[in-house]
This record gives structure tokens, sequence and C-alpha cells, in this order.
């Protein structure tokens, strides 16, 4: 285990820590601005409205300040609901003028993937700070602009990694580093869901850049990079596609296994094409542990051979978003950084390349 | 679903219900001869002295009339035990004069996976039906042979497939095949164990053919075959070695997934080198069934996501005994056919031969 990721890890659970024991971040020792960070929300979708607004509620660190739709409709509504200035209301057009609007520090994107990059680069020559939401962008190469435009600006990067900060992830992370179960030796995780309206942009390849596995299956692909530390060295893969109207552009159920340099093995599924897969189980020497449900935004469950272990519910978003904030005021790279994201899609292309090859059974027993 | 595949898994249903509810098969119609089946016991390992030789106690339509051993101590204390006249104890280097003992008509082998081929061949031309314990064979060329040498003297061939017996398993068989849950998607499996002394002949390539994607692996894609009822039509594989000595002749952890014809994906894992991977669970369109434990000899567990599934235990090994006994009463193909081990072979050797072709991860960020 590197340095960093152990500065990472006790950085994190001592943030929970506090976080749980003390009401928010708020009492910790590094939070000495009494400022809290603007946030322009941009993309008022699903994501914007259920989760990041409402969280943004309950942040320490930072507080809803702006936002940047294209539906009109939408900023009244938003206006009224967050009393957010007009002066503060942004369409994507205007989007570039928030470089005048020193109530913004942070710009989160919560758009389809297809615009991550384009908003992540203009926020940043706009001098903003920018938290993405993932996957990170459509390719490796659009990650590579985002994180050069963030550099050249001197600006902060952040994924919305929401699992890294929620206490059982974290939790298991430590069984894992500290190998409290023994080295790891085999990692299973998927995530998947029954996507609903045809018509929505996550089935577009031009906007969502590929179906469940850039969408969920990127949580299971996560898990097993934070739980072992380590990036993928090679990838095998396969993909079906039971209905091909209403997956004519994404993929809709993949498996695929991943071998780490130290040799532990991940086998891993992602679908949108039914419920109830989302887990991630560690087999380590001595014992195993895990989590079913592993990604929702609430609810999950930590398990291991030797029992359960309970932990307090916390706010994902609003934990990720303070944290965010936090490294901004100590000028550090977030733990949930560009390069992540950037990770995370180079393991992605290679599974995308890897389909094609695949070995025939014999089937010819006579 | 094929009218055979419906054929059997009634017959298994009827057939398990018939020995939980009245005591055994004996009361079941198809059971008109009163004579048990003698049955050869060829091995005396674990497997044999703690599974097969206790199992043979219960079985109502056969019953242990000899065995085979290369260790003459063994002859006395297996002859007081189970009351076998000296006349029914036979070496290896004897084991062909069995041809004129009319007390065995079926022999159990429960050899070393590198000499199933032959004692096979070697009982098949003297003239006994053969019961051959799992994996068939080191190749799907020696399975080949075992089936034409059984052909070619009219002789029932069954292997070892515990599983197919099991009653969860054939309920998990029903909820697949009569989709109770609707289609199948996605299925994972796995099994592994922590392999013991280092000197067994399970790790000698020579002696098991391979490691453990033959021993335990072989569970996990049984299971993705019954469950779904078709064949894999293409496969991926990783292989990892974390423990280069003991592990030098054999696979240590493998993890692979299959496409079947319908569109169904199943990854998977097995592994000599950890304990408590013992899995299996199907994700179909409407929720999902599985068991954990799956594949031990007792105390499985069947949980769907609409609750858990109880029901009785029994005895695996005495149960396909005797189903095996009652298929060649009948004069019909065990459901756990010389076929039925071909094809895992053939997937398994396909697995082996998929392991070098991975895609590599790019891991240069800069």
């Amino acid at each position: 285990m590197s340095t960093s990721r152990r500065e990472f890890l006790a950085g994190v659970s001592a943030a929970v820590a506090a976080g749980m024991t003390q009401g928010g971040f708020h009492s910790a020792a590094h939070a000495t601005e009494d400022r809290k960070l603007g946030v322009a929300l941009v993309g008022l979708g699903s994501l914007g409205t259920n989760q990041v607004a409402p969280a943004l509620q309950k942040t320490k660190h930072c507080r809803l300040a702006a936002i940047v739709t294209g539906t009109p409709e939408k900023e009244r509504i938003w206006s009224d609901r967050y009393q957010i200035d007009p002066r503060h209301i942004y369409d994507y057009d205007r989007f570039d003028k928030i470089v005048g609007d020193d109530s913004i520090d942070i710009v989160y994107i919560a758009l389809p993937n297809s615009m991550h990059a384009e908003f992540t680069i203009r926020a940043a020559r706009a001098g903003k700070h920018v938290f993405c939401e993932k996957p990170m962008a459509n390719s490796s190469e659009e990650c590579r602009q985002m994180i050069a435009a963030c550099t050249a600006q001197n600006r902060h990067l952040g994924i919305g990694y929401r699992c890294q900060f929620e206490p059982r992830h974290v939790r298991c992370m430590e069984i894992a580093r500290e190998k409290q179960m023994g080295g790891l030796k085999v990692i299973e995780a998927g995530f998947g869901f029954q996507i609903g309206k045809p018509d929505q942009w996550r089935l577009r390849k031009s906007l969502a850049g590929g179906g469940a596995l850039m969408d969920v299956g990127i949580y299971a692909l996560q898990a097993c990079r934070y739980l072992t530390g380590e990036e993928p060295e090679a990838i095998v893969a396969q993909e079906t596609k039971t209905d091909a109207d209403k997956f004519a552009e994404v993929d809709e159920s993949i498996t695929w296994t991943m071998r780490f340099p130290s040799g532990v093995l991940a086998y891993c599924s992602t679908s949108y094409n039914f419920n109830g897969l989302n887990r991630f189980r560690v087999y380590a020497e001595n014992g195993w542990f895990g989590m079913d449900p592993a990604f929702s935004y609430n609810d999950n469950r930590l398990q291991t051979s030797r029992g359960s272990i309970a932990l307090p519910e916390t706010d994902q978003f609003a934990t990720e978003l303070d944290q965010f904030a936090i490294s901004i005021r100590e000028n550090r790279p977030s733990h949930v950084s560009g390069e992540e994201g950037l990770k995370d899609l180079l393991a992605i292309e290679a599974i995308y390349r890897s389909i094609p090859s695949q070995t025939l059974v014999a089937t010819h027993l006579s």
C-alpha cells in the first residue's frame, strides 16, 4: 500500500468519524474558513434535482450558489425552492459568464456524459474548480483534455465517486488494505438495473458514450480498484444483447474479469436489463467481506464471514462535496481526482476492446 | 426447453419427492426388481471412504458388493466394516477379473482423474456399467474414448454430478426452465477451497489433469449449464498463481465468463487457495435466485429475491447412485451421462485455451 493511499484512508476515516460524531465536518481542525464554497449545479435532471441539490442543503463546506439549465421553466422553480437570485441562474449559452460570478467556486457537472469534457474545460477556463459526475467522460482522451485544462488553470478537479466516502466502503478498504483478513485473492462485483424509458439519453451512444458499463458497471470496476489499491493489468470481457432494439447503440449486459499486479483476480458484471445486481464480495486468505446492496444511495449492508458490521447512514453526495471543498481549501488533490476518473476510462476502454476476442467452445460431440 | 430436459426435471422431482416422503425410491412404481445392483468401488480414498461407501448403505437400488484397492491393509478393514467376502476384493492388477464376478453390476470409479479413462474402459470391457467421478477425465479425447467403450459394450455410463439430484439445485432448475422469474439474464457462480497438503495427487498435473477448475470450478460450470439448459458458445478466462511452488503444475485460481446461445452471460470463479467461495446466483427478468453454500455435501441454502426456500436434506451420493441404478433398469441413458461429462471437458478446455488471450490495460496516464 502506498503512502498516499494510507493517508487517504486515514483521512477519510477521520473525516467520516468526525462527520458522524460531531454533526458534520465543520468542527474538524482543517475547517478554519467560515465561508462555504459556492457550487453552481450544471444540469437539473434527476440526479441534480433529487440528490445533489438536497445534499447541498446539508453540506458544511459548500452551498448551492447557482444553477445552469437549458429549461427556462426550471429557473423559477429552483429560484423559489433554493432562494437563488436570478443573477446566479445561467443557461448553456451564457455559461461562460460564470467567470464574473464570485459566488461560484465550484462547478458541479451533472450533465449527460458527452457534455462532461466540454463543460469541465469551460468551467476551468472560467476560473472555477470542477466536480464532475461519473463516468468522467466518453473517452480517456477527453479525460486527458479535462485534466490538462484544470491543470493549466490551476483548478481542482474531482469526480463523483460517492462510494469512496461511504462508511461501509471505507471500512472495506481498511479491511483490504490492512489485510485484516489476510491478503486478497478474488473479488466478485456487479451492478446493474432495469433501465426505463427507451428515449432517454443513457441509451444514446453519442450522449452516454456507452451503456451499462459506463453508467453502473463503473461502480464495480471502481470497487475492485479501490479495494486492491491497484490498477488492473489485463482484462477479458463478454457482451450480450437480448433486446437489440432498446440497446441498439449501447451495451446492455457485460461480464468481465481483471487481473491485478499482485495476482488478485476480479470477476464482474453489469446490466441495464434486470434489477437486483448490486454487490461485491472480497475473498481473502482468512475470510470474506462484502456488501449487498453495495452501491445504493443508502441502506447498503456490509457483511463478512465473521458477521455483519453495522455503520451509520451518511449522505454520500454531501460527504463527497464537503471532502472536495476541504481538498480545495487545503490545496491538495481530491482523493477522487481526474486521474482517478481517467484510470476507470482506460479500464473501460480495455473492456470494450476485449469483447471481440473470445474462445469458441467446441460443440461437436461425436 | 427440450422434451428430454422436461422429462428429466419431472422425473427427478418425482423421484426426489418419492424418496423424501416414502423413505426412499423403493416404493416408486419403476422399482419393480428386488435385487439391488452390486457396486464395485474402485479407489478407497477420502471420497470413497467417507462419502460413497456410507451412501451405499442407504441406497435402495444398489449396494456395495466389491472393492478395488491397491492398499492391502485396507482389504481387511473394509471386509470387516462392510462384510465383503474376499472373493469380491480386487487390486488393480486383478481388476479385469471382475468380468467373472456376477455380484458386480456397476463399477464406481473414485480414482485420481488420470485413471478414469483407463478403468472406465476396462470396466466396460468386463461387461460392467460404469459410474465415474467428476471430472470425467483429463481431456475431451479421453471422454470420447470412454463413451465409445461403453457404447460398444452396450453398458451405461454415468458421471458423479451429485448436485443434479440435490433438491435445491433441482428446484433452481425448475425456477430457471419454467421461467418462474422470467427469462434468465446473468449467472454468477464460483466454487473453491484452500487445498491442504502439497504432496496430494490433486496438485500433480499428470494425475489430476488440471487444478481448481477441473476439481471444483467444474461445479460452477455445470451449474451454469444445467440452469440454462444450454451449452456455452464462447468463453474468456484469466488465471492467477500467487503460490508458484504449490501450484507449479496445476491452476490455482481462474475467473471466466461464458456466453450462451440465448444471450445469457455467466461469470465464474474457482480457486484452490482460499475458502468461502461456494455459491451461485441467477439474475432473471423478475428477480433472482441462488444458493450459498451451493455445492457442499449438505446444508446448502436456497435463497431468492422473494425469500428463502427450505427443502429437506438428502444424501446426494445415495440419490445419484439410486438414480443411476434406475436408469440401468429402465434401460435409458443417465441424466448425468458420459456426454454430460464430455461437454464439461470441452468447456474446460476452452477456458484453458482462452487464458493466454488477454487485453492489456493502457497504464500510461500522461
